[in-house]
């Protein structure tokens, strides 16, 4: 392709965009992997937009009211890190970005939200930066709303590529967007007809202009090569209530040998190539050297938002000291100083009133006393409200008439809607939560690991943990689902066995910054096991004493949600034997192997056998709680399941597959001979 | 709702779906649990489909050339069960009809496949029948292609709610049924306009009739409960070369109280309105009582099949012995008897010439031998056909030109691919396997579960199996994935060490005939460890004994995959200091369970120290082999990953995580004391 029209009809633009194309091309060929080709046909969208349109001040790249942009097409990461080091961020430096992909660099393959602060998200799992994107927006929504709109007033940009298009996260989020006429967000369609095993038309034929004008977006096409159409499709996109997708026909690894193939696609290495396409953006500088007025031009652009800042801080400053307050604690992910306090007086008073409740319901009780001190609370269900038990009195429903609504209603989509909480959570003022059945943490699970790699506290409602579904039967029966939460790093699991402990769980993950939770929630009724006050956050400490041995101490039954109930049960048989037993209430794994060694084995001591029970796999981390941590444990079994579920009366189905008082004390009757 | 105008329009069909209704009602409210409006809703379509248009003959529900009928809103299951037991089916009696929902019946909560013939597959995570469906119509149409039109002749419906509709699943399907013309894919949307939640318009506002078109659909709009606009859009739907859906507008709980309201959605069980809805639909029999002039006329219809199963039998006895065994052996899921003698000779041949490649590289290898006498393997990647090596040269390229092609490219589309692979299982003569990254089995993930609780041998081929993906970061490098699929039940999870365990592994996993396998491949060469020629499959065993100790036995070195070689490097460092080391290869730990206990004592003896290596955490299943299966090892240690991972070369990787040949000396001789 001859680029000489594009060069001179446009030469300042031209020499702008041929910049991140040069650093990608020499990045890529330094770290010998990545992708060239995204960057280089993205370029002048890229530079359009931070150049005329972005309102972002890189020496602040946190400041809160900043437009945002999210790289759905993550793997397109150097023209993230172009970007950012053209602009002279403080993180991106020109050795970050020639050690693109190297260990320790900041420049990762995929761009890591926990490695450079001007990163909104980390991408690179396709449709996540798309469905992020749905959750920044409806953010500024709510804040606009909430706060006003001199404090926030901001636009979403994404650029997202056929594969994020084609994943079906992406359909959830178009869904949403247009349901909530999100205005705001703006999404680049990088449409170049190229996917890795060839050109689109081998798996799609869909007309993506229609889908999208079909839930309800503006769409707008234009040239991705042609500054002034991108521009004005910009301007045409600002100006629209509806959500503005931008498709952009554009050429992958423009001007490369391998232009508008597959191959361009990858990473593009070839020395010849190289110095090719460099001549053909009239680019004549060595290996990652930008002309001194080239980068002094990107400078200016990265400076652009400066005033824009801080005639923002002039107006913030002027808010109420209320408002103020309220709005940094929120972006500190700092607790309401009465959370505490309104959740010790939950506790006080169910364990005295000792309700028999569903976890589901207990943990409606715990929102219904936080939701109201805690602004930064935004509710949802993907469609099962009344039954994860998710809505509270005082949040009012998100509509496009009621932006400070604090409900969702997600529709069926978990996967949307895990993330687009995630987005919320990164957007930052915000604690969302949501709620489907945990088996189907299966559609969810893509945003649920991404919400603990990230480091964001995402709250998962996971309602009908166990068997307790009962009558639904094995496809919404979780068995696998609290070992496959347990094994993903940075996730805390939430099993509690009553309103007591779901409402520490409760205090923990709102108060969490940096990991994200799950609560495991029964269906079924429970009855109230933590029937003695205590301040202390029990749930905490992940596991603890909840009954003491009344004999000599033969047996430690350790339990968790639904099960700590028969485990209690258990004891009181097997201490009408004589058989002395303590119950140990593990609500929180993770949060045990956080405690030290000397806490662990009080709880634990080595002598009395141990019987684990949970309606759940035994693969769900019980193996080293059962044996000891260096297998010192001779005797020890397992209560809980080994197969899928089956379609029957909850209290049935628990006889059925021996969850029961009866069933454990055989267990430790053998064990003790 | 006055229904006497729909009554009396239609008599004779009035009364057969109103059976279908009150049978509905009945069986709800004894279960006192269930969904009683959607099969209230869509008794009018099913009852015209199966009357006039169904191939199905009730006596022979696994004929091969039946149409297939999905209910992808499983949640209706008392639709199929209505219509299965009035159709005369053998095994959905009216016993099982009263006993819906309860322990032991065949009534489950939601349709299963393995337990009634006639349903095709298990349904109720919403969306997953919609894209099994699309596998069912392209193994359909590659059947076709391949036995001729005289033997595979048969169309798929599917009943889809809003419920699948919006799960991002339907659009993957939707796309890939549009892409590949599946004209004989029928799909009908139940549009009640109601969920869970309320109507649909809280969450979604999409035109699906647009949104169909954009994929390239035919879409026909009619009211549901006119069966001629039925009767007559299914002959269109019949007729069209594109995929159809038929857009069916319907009243939920039609002449209940609850018709058109989310209420309606659920379990119908006041006895006044249940009396009232059954006046409504002139229905004056008592609780599960239906007249005998109704019960024949359905069993007449349950019968019309029959004669065209005749000649189809006739056709198939004049095709020739080679097609008819063909045809034959692949609907048992038996292998040809020269897959044993095939694989024998590639892994005699790799033992002898030990290449050093990648497993995906080695599971190419396996595949171009394999595929060539296994004509009923079907491959495909989802757009990752390079990175996973799924296509051999023999398989062709499945197309609306090329209906013989054995290979798809599924596009981003992880869902959908595994859900369709699902589809193509369940048909019946197919045997499907798919590629993406390991990492993206989170995508998969609700159909890879689904494929094991429905007993069916899809086989998941996840390449880029750990930390060894390299400079593509922690967003591609599975941590936890071993775990996850490990944890699921009914799954082999396969991580071979070199070409001739993934050799073994393809064999197993092409001989199941009911449990799913996933295939773990490196994204990195590694050496031929198997370097001595057995006969035997010692994959089958699950785990086995690779290399004895050389001295006194003091350390047994358990490893999978890539750290099987890290196991042998690090057994050479211990025997040159005189530490006797066995090396235990593990590339199923599922089907080392299954193995009889004094073969599992012989390979892994107490006594010894146990170190476990694999680049994964130790959640995976480890600690039971490491601490044994009563903890009765007292020394034991893993070399493994207990973090996500990191950007950098994989080389780098595995030495910043410590998982080496000396990490795996050190841990040893801390053991060692």
């Amino acid at each position: 392709m001859d680029l000489t029209a594009l060069r001179t009809a446009n030469p300042e633009h031209w020499t702008k965009a041929a910049a991140i194309r040069a650093l990608t091309l020499d990045a890529v060929a330094a770290a010998n992997s990545g992708h060239s080709g995204m960057p280089i046909g993205m370029a002048d969208v890229a530079t359009v937009l931070f150049e005329k349109h972005m309102k972002f001040d890189v020496a602040n790249p946190q400041w809160p009211d900043r437009d945002r942009f999210i790289l759905s097409a993550g793997h397109g990461s150097m023209l993230i890190y172009s970007l950012l080091y053209l602009m002279g961020d403080a993180q991106v430096t020109l050795d970050q970005v020639k050690n693109f992909r190297q260990m320790g660099a900041l420049t990762a393959g995929h761009p890591e939200n926990f490695l450079i602060d001007a990163v909104e998200t980390t991408t690179g799992p396709l449709g996540q930066g798309i469905a992020n994107a749905v959750g920044f927006a409806m953010a500024e929504e709510m804040q606009r709303a909430h706060y006003g709109r001199k404090l926030v007033d901001h636009h979403t940009y994404v650029i997202a590529g056929d594969g994020c298009l084609m994943e079906g996260i992406s359909q959830e989020a178009i869904g949403l967007a247009g349901r909530h006429s999100l205005g705001k967000l703006i999404v680049f369609w990088d449409n170049n007809n190229i996917t890795i095993d060839g050109t689109v038309e081998l798996s799609d034929r869909t007309n993506q202009v229609q889908r999208f004008k079909a839930s309800g977006w503006q769409v707008i096409e234009i040239d991705g090569h042609d500054p002034k159409a991108i521009d004005e499709a910009i301007e045409a996109a600002k100006k629209s209530k509806k959500p503005s997708m931008i498709a952009c026909k554009t050429h992958i690894a423009l001007g490369h040998a391998a232009q508008d193939t597959s191959k361009g696609h990858g990473a593009l290495t070839d020395a010849d190539q190289m110095r090719d396409a460099k001549a053909a953006y009239g680019w004549t500088t060595g290996p990652f050297e930008v002309p001194a007025d080239v980068k002094s031009q990107w400078e200016a652009i990265g400076q652009r938002g400066a005033a824009e800042r801080e005639a923002w801080e002039a107006r913030f400053a002027e808010a109420s000291q209320q408002k103020q307050d309220r709005f940094n604690r929120a972006y500190a992910l700092d607790a309401p100083k009465k959370l505490s306090a309104t959740v010790k007086a939950l506790k006080k008073q169910v364990s005295e009133t000792q309700p028999k409740v569903a976890t589901r319901k207990s943990s409606e009780m715990a929102l219904e006393v936080i939701n109201p001190i805690m602004p930064e609370t935004v509710g949802g269900s993907a469609d099962l409200t009344g039954s994860n038990n998710t809505k509270t009195g005082d949040l009012g429903i998100f509509d496009t008439d009621n932006r400070k609504g604090r409900y969702v209603y997600w529709g069926i989509r978990e996967h949307g809607m895990a993330s687009a909480m995630n987005g919320m959570a990164l957007h930052g003022g915000m604690r969302p939560y949501g709620g489907t059945f945990f088996c189907f943490t299966d559609y969810a699970r893509p945003a649920m690991r991404l919400a603990a790699l990230m480091k964001i506290p995402t709250v998962f409602v996971m309602t009908h943990d166990s068997i307790g579904v009962g009558e639904d039967g094995p496809t919404h029966q979780p068995v696998e689902h609290l070992a496959i939460c347990r094994a993903t790093p940075n996730t805390y699991v939430f099993r509690p066995a009553d309103t007591v402990e779901t409402a520490e769980a409760w205090e923990i993950a709102l108060t969490s910054k940096d990991t994200p939770s799950v609560m495991t929630l029964t269906r079924q009724n429970l009855p109230t096991v933590r029937t003695e006050h205590k301040l202390s956050n029990l749930t905490a400490k992940g596991g603890y004493v909840l009954a003491e041995a009344e004999g000599k101490r033969q047996v430690i039954l350790i339990a968790t949600g639904s099960e700590v109930s028969v485990a209690m049960d258990a004891k009181a048989k097997l201490e009408a034997d004589g058989i002395g037993t303590r119950v140990v209430s593990m609500p929180c794994m993770e949060l045990f192997a956080e405690q030290n060694e000397a806490y662990r084995r009080k709880v634990l001591p080595a002598g009395p056998v141990r019987v684990g029970i949970e309606a759940a796999m035994r693969a769900g981390g019980w193996d080293r709680l059962l044996m000891g941590e260096r297998g010192q444990e001779k005797k020890a079994a397992f209560v809980g399941m080994d197969s899928f579920g089956a379609s029957a009366p909850a209290g049935e189905l628990f006889e059925k597959f021996g969850i029961t008082a009866d069933n454990t004390v055989a267990k430790v009757k053998e064990l003790l001979g």
